[in-house]
């Protein structure tokens, strides 16, 4: 069963370069592994949401998921510039949708 | 352009049924407004999520989003049930992506 990984950024406003060119590095890095199967990137559209980025991936399994954030991801996390933008993550299911469930999928 | 608006609920564990009998009051009268195009409920597979619900909603755009949220809506979210669960909702836009567009669409 597909699973999806909901990730939260809080990004100050004007920092959004910086916040994309680290997100960029982990994201390339991410989809290289297996059971990545898509992510989506939103941008709050307004200045004053709590999360101005939120990140909605979809995972093979959480197995997958699981393996997938390994010592190469935590290497790239751990650079010193990701403290400006704490996260908030969670693995989530599907339990309600009128979209096919295909549509989840890359 | 179709804009995402993702809602982030705050459920105690235990009270799933609680909150799905008064989200699903608050989705079918949306599914029924114009330029709702599509959503998708999520809920974390783990007990110490933040948030152990997100709504993720394709509208056709942000004005159709703010006209759908009209006294209807209200009134169905003014019932004291809601107390219970705080929500962050925010409106995006999906500014990075490797799944092609229309899979955000119903």
């Amino acid at each position: 069963m597909s699973v999806m990984f909901i990730n939260l950024f809080e990004v100050p406003a004007g920092r959004d370069e910086a916040f994309r060119a680290l997100w960029q590095q982990v994201n390339t890095y991410m989809q290289g592994q297996p059971g990545y199967q898509g992510h989506r990137l939103h941008r709050a559209l307004g200045g004053d949401a709590r999360y101005r980025y939120a990140n909605v991936v979809t995972w093979e399994s959480a197995e997958a998921w699981q393996s997938g954030h390994d010592d190469g991801f935590r290497e790239l996390v751990r650079q010193p510039g990701w403290r400006e933008f704490p996260n908030t993550p969670a693995l989530y299911e599907v339990v309600d949708s009128n979209q096919p469930a295909t549509q989840a999928r890359a």
